[in-house]
């Protein structure tokens, strides 16, 4: 591991960190509102870090930061490497930020130790990723890449109503292009992305594994209420067979999900499943009243596609037979799906190998929050991602990444661009 | 069934149920106030009915009324019988009612045929048995048997915030002896309490039987509030091996409760079990996390004391048993418990057989609600109850009993008075 200069390399990370944490404080945590003065301050910022570690900078259409090595500058074509300096309110320093930082310090890394990378590589540090502030999701990406819909152009921001399209103006680009659904870059000069993100949930704490390629971003299918609809009672009186209890109904529903979620694992195949949203109604329910209804959302997430169509016949299947049991309905309500992106095979190969020369070991995860990189990979950019290993979560001012795991993340990066990509 | 002169004995009950309907309207069903005077001027209504039917009417130490044939006026002591006048706001007209007017159709049906109670026999229509006006029920019963808490006379009507103490006091009710916890009537000279009600249930309805002997009236132990404690996380990158899904915790507990709950019926145990109150926090949830806790109340019901101390230790291996294997933590707050109350075996097997004369054939089963009869069984008066088939539950406008039902309830009692007692 002396090749990562760690003494080197932390302080400079260390000062990224510091110095943007410094520029975006919120009562708890930061606060990077996406197309905002303070998001193109921490471009800024950025910008003169960069130029003052010898690095080329350019502006990109949508207004997202470019940085290379000065013999990159005018490649044709490059690996891009990067994510996005946004954050959501009261968020956390490092989901975003990490990916941008991972980028220059790969980049300042080389030239400092003289290194070449096999291809050109380019980092981007995107605007505009968290859907925190227009109610919608990897809009730099989409932007970029030709896929923001229509309706995310006009989507209004959370603090002052007005659409994106009248902030994307006030910053000076071009929205016609976005309207047309059409790339604001050159889409077949990117030869990869790559991206770096401090892990969500807790699988590399609790193996305690610094860092991990990942394989592929879950998709999932969502159901944001499903009512299950019962008969009230009374809750002394109702003997079991002759009742319509939707608690219970929900009971059963969870516990078979839960065993075949169980199950599936056991198989190999990627499944998460959570209800967040649970409740009776608080104007009639009652400790001896059998409620009428509940109310429930399901979250059904895998990265395989086929796992998620699975799931979608068995959960129908499912609430069809315990309805049919216990006497009750479910009125299931829309479906919001989202397909999974899967990483590229050969970038995750390379970056697995790379993780095995830098660290001695290897490890692969599924992604379970979204990222800028499955939107790279639907615009048909072989991505591939790594994880840093995070305490308590993301989107909060307790995301805990430690610098070494950052240089460890970097570290299998470099080596990737170095000596396999 | 001749003996039953139904032609005769249903315009009367008709009578009672219409013109007492007629006095307590609400904007939906009836409303006939605890201790209020629409209850005085119900029970005066009463009064003249019996009068004009040739019984003789008297009133206690609590201001009920006690009906009876003028020879049992000078008894020593009698059967009691009846049941309450009083509803909940926008209530059914048969919850209480029907009990009270059963009691004087036994009197009028035996007067009129000419016949003659093995023993003396008094009907009384109480005051005060909803919990609806001063959150506590059977205050009358308990009155009259000397088992009204402290806590009790000096809680607060729901409308006028005055205490109970003030409401009696209104009525002429002398409190002294009630707060010495001093029955107020000669306990010693009642000898049997019997109580026609509504079934609360379904039960009756779905087995297509008018009416039933109960054989006790559930107890029961609740917890109005259990905090299922797990944490938080992103619901698509927390794995299931660490995840502390309180959710899933929840529903595992409830289905293993739902299965013994089934496995006690097959072997001829009584139980009922409701969770009415569920709910994530509406502060906190989302459909993209994973709740950190679920608070849900617990209502679990049996006429038998001992399947009761059998659930409340199976409920507390299994909450132990989820926690330690799921990472969640039960905080069961304090628990509620009501005894049950058996009814007397000899008048049980008394009622029965006069089912099986007047009707041909006997049914018995467990009353889910409590009723003024368990106040009297507390207070070492063998007591017994019949109940009639009641579509929609209690406690609403719908309750629909009907009069032909009611007086096969009614005729049990009738033969049981006249060839059993």
């Amino acid at each position: 591991m002396k090749d990562l200069d760690t003494d080197t390399l932390a302080p400079l990370a260390q000062q990224i960190f510091d110095e943007i944490r410094a520029l975006s404080p919120d009562t708890a945590g930061v606060s990077r509102p996406a197309f905002s003065p303070l998001e193109t301050q921490t471009l800024d910022w950025l910008s003169e870090f960069a130029q003052a570690h010898g690095l080329h900078v350019e502006e990109d259409a949508g207004r997202n930061l470019l940085f290379c090595l000065p013999e990159d500058a005018k490649a044709d074509s490059w690996v891009l490497i990067g994510s996005h300096v946004d954050s959501v309110p009261m968020g956390g320093n490092y989901d975003g930020l990490a990916g941008v930082a991972a980028g220059l310090i790969v980049l300042i890394r080389a030239a400092r130790l003289g290194r070449r990378f096999r291809r050109p590589v380019k980092c981007i540090a995107m605007r505009g990723e968290e859907s925190a502030w227009f109610g919608a999701c990897y809009l730099g990406s989409k932007m970029l890449t030709g896929q923001l819909p229509a309706d995310e152009l006009s989507a209004t921001h959370k603090g002052d109503n007005r659409p994106l399209s009248a902030h994307l103006s006030d910053l000076g680009i071009d929205t016609a292009p976005l309207a047309a659904n059409l790339p604001i870059c050159d889409l077949a000069r990117i030869e990869e992305y790559l991206e770096l993100h401090i892990e969500q949930g807790p699988l590399l704490v609790e193996r305690n594994i610094p860092a991990a390629v990942v394989s592929g971003i879950r998709g999932n299918f969502r159901h944001r209420a499903i009512r299950c609809i019962g008969q009230a009672g009374h809750s002394g009186a109702v003997p079991r067979a002759y009742r319509h209890d939707p608690v219970l109904a929900f009971a059963e529903l969870m516990h078979r999900l839960d065993s075949t979620w169980s199950h599936l694992l056991q198989t190999g195949q990627d499944l998460v499943l959570t209800s967040g949203i649970v409740g009776t109604d608080a104007e009639s329910h009652a400790i001896s009243r059998i409620p009428d209804q509940l109310l429930f959302s399901l979250d059904i997430r895998s990265q395989e596609a086929g796992v998620l169509d699975q799931m979608r016949s068995y959960l129908r299947a499912q609430m069809d037979d315990i309805a049919r049991s216990r006497g009750v309905r479910f009125d299931t309500g829309a479906e919001v799906a989202v397909a999974p992106a899967l990483m590229d095979p050969a970038i995750i190969a390379g970056l697995e190998g790379a993780m095995q020369t830098a660290t001695g070991d290897s490890f692969t995860m599924a992604s379970g929050g979204g990222h800028d990189a499955a939107i790279f990979a639907q615009a048909g950019i072989p991505s591939g991602m790594v994880f840093v290993r995070n305490r308590n979560g993301s989107h909060n001012p307790d995301e805990a990444m430690e610098i070494e795991d950052f240089l460890v993340g970097t570290a299998v990066l470099s080596t990737y661009l170095e000596e396999v990509s």
